[in-house]
């Protein structure tokens, strides 16, 4: 029994290995650079061309952060690292204000085209450079990614900063990506310092906490900040990817810090939201749900998107190296194999993105404002490394 | 052969009054009013209960013009101008500020939830005002309508004076929407007395003009302030329901103020719209398209939204009208059925606004952020209203 399922790993192993070496990471190696003007096109249709030269900012900081990520991690091939440092020279020369915000997207020459009110271009950027800092063994680099998080901090809870009037009937809400997002940054950023942030990681712990009703086994998008459902469709959203992200991004800090309740809380999310989200007739998960059964409002609620899948890949995959259970391994196949008939393009590399609720390819294209060399690449990484590194240890930072 | 025609056009007329007076209208009716804090509802579910309270400005302020419209022009029914004033008075009071802006939504007691930089929401309120203010025999306040054009003109085509910062690369556009939609207010509130804002309606035109290919016969949303072609997705982007609407829009102005080569233009952007824009595999009109055949970069591309379908109907038996040609009633039968077969809902009323590609309902509910009382209604009251002065005189403008 034990050693069918060691032999099941190895074959997952395998099968992921060679999707992230020869099919994910070559697509971008390829298509991505821009040796002309520097940093990477992220707007790649399904053979590689460029279909838009917008250089969007978040696309550009994850793949420096997971070409560095990669180098320090899984191989030291030099090529990683000037990939990265063509993207992160970009960044700093031409998406970086002298306040420390943002641009979330660039013309191709690096001109800025837009600027967010959010806050999560910053904090793919400062993700960016504390990795970027530690591939290419530059402490001052890592240091600038720790003293920007205060101010991160800042801008996320109080967009007022940034220039968003709060009108007076507008609901308090909290979103879960906001304390979701800030936890993965200390996480990343502070590394085995973690432990010195207990403060920050206490409060992103208890936001995140508020979104979870145990009771109902949901996970909320919004909620007020003191926990109390919002009205409306806003208070009924359910984003089953978010949620799952959100669960792994928790057990990676509560395995670090080792806190037994948080670790369960983090696979209660995962399995929670993989239960109401998956679709029992096409199978995927939905993009978007309502608690109540309306309809979402969102146009594309019934899609099902890769990135959802990429984070409930590792997520499932990350419980069960904790749990043991059958349950998790099961869930675990089921997002590969439908990943693997649906997303994946053996032929031009890199996975679709978008599909219908019938699992159809709605979008040819493999790279766009929000999709380039992050989810895909992040997960593969990230189920092999824990796949390699069976079994692992519960309260063990290093393997995480 | 003109007497089939005509009977053609009876049954026609038949059908679309039933639905409009028997299964649209009592729908609204019934469920939107809001007796207890004044306004409307507008996010509505299948059977009409409400599941969401903001109250959003651009359906209020367009149920109270339709319903000010059908009791200017249908019928003197007091309830309707009940109702219509119900939504006006609830506007006056919540929606306006004193600098002109009008909010974009409220919550259910009239606190302001959002403002849009946009517009769009003042467009709306400004031809609610002239159409409540003559349903209701208040020269006053279609003055004030008249009046508030200017200040709509400058704030449209300069955003800046609403808090957007135009930044270095990000390219100079021009959306169709805008001089499309400052056309239909001045037609809207003007009226006869169009002819006395001749330099604005030649500017609307002349902007319009630039969108428009004649060489490939496609209407772009997005060009340049000269009319050059904008690189990348924006620049290639069509919106069929759009060009369409901006057909007909076009249509009553050339009709008004008895302009041939702007009705030729005017009819040739709904026919090459719709040649491009109809889904010959699944039916129905596409919400995007790009013309270079790339995926569109918005998730709803594929899907069939009613509103276009609404342009459609009436834009068709416009051409059909004034062309006499068959093509042009054909077109507008085709879309006829694909409305009734697939957005009509004969046991709750009014229609469904969503489907997938192949004509299945996404969203059940038929109110939301931006389907209201208007697009279905509208568009039925015009058809009837032209199936019922068949034939037209061609500059006929009392038709329109």
């Amino acid at each position: 029994m034990k050693e069918s399922a060691s032999i099941e790993r190895s074959i997952c192993a395998a099968r992921i290995e060679q999707e992230l070496f020869e099919r994910v990471l070559p697509f971008w190696e390829r298509h991505s650079p821009d040796h002309m003007h520097g940093g990477f096109y992220n707007n790649l249709d399904r053979d590689g061309s460029v279909y838009d030269t917008t250089k969007h900012v978040w696309l550009l900081a994850r793949q420096v952060w997971m070409f560095s990520k990669l180098y320090r991690e899984a191989e030291t091939r030099p090529g990683w690292l000037d990939l990265a440092r063509l993207g992160m020279v970009f960044l700093r020369q031409h998406a970086v204000q002298s306040n420390g915000q943002v641009f979330f997207s660039l013309a191709e020459d690096g001109k800025p085209i837009y600027q967010q009110r959010k806050t999560f271009t910053e904090c793919f950027y400062v993700m960016a450079l504390a990795e970027y800092g530690r591939a290419c063994d530059n402490p001052a680099m890592v240091q600038e990614a720790k003293d920007a998080i205060e101010l991160l901090w800042i801008r996320s809870y109080d967009w007022s900063t940034v220039g968003r009037p709060a009108l007076e009937g507008s609901p308090d809400a909290q979103a879960l990506a906001v304390p979701m997002m800030l936890l993965n940054v200390l996480d990343e950023v502070m590394a085995d310092e973690l432990p010195l942030c207990a403060a920050e990681v206490e409060d992103c712990i208890r936001r995140i906490r508020l979104h979870v009703d145990d009771e109902s086994e949901v996970v909320f998008e919004h909620v007020r900040p003191d926990g109390s459902r919002l009205p409306g469709p806003m208070g009924r959203l359910l984003n089953p990817g978010h949620a799952i992200e959100a669960g792994w991004f928790l057990q990676h800090v509560a395995q670090r810090l080792g806190h037994q309740n948080m670790a369960q809380l983090a696979m209660n999310m995962v399995r929670w939201s993989y239960r109401r989200g998956w679709d029992d007739e096409h199978g995927g998960l939905f993009y978007f749900q309502d608690c109540e059964g309306y309809s979402p409002v969102q146009l594309e609620w019934s899609m099902k998107l890769w990135w959802p899948h990429c984070e409930a890949l590792y997520a499932h995959l990350l419980n069960h190296a904790f749990s043991g259970a059958h349950a998790d391994w099961k869930a675990f196949k089921e997002v590969e194999q439908y990943c693997f008939e649906n997303f994946s393009d053996p032929e031009y590399g890199e996975w679709y993105g978008y599909l219908d609720r019938e699992g159809r390819i709605t979008h040819r294209f493999k790279g766009g404002a929000y999709k380039g060399c992050f989810h895909v690449p992040r997960a593969l990484w990230l189920c092999l490394r824990l796949l390699n590194n069976w079994p692992v240890a519960a309260v063990h930072a290093d393997a995480l």
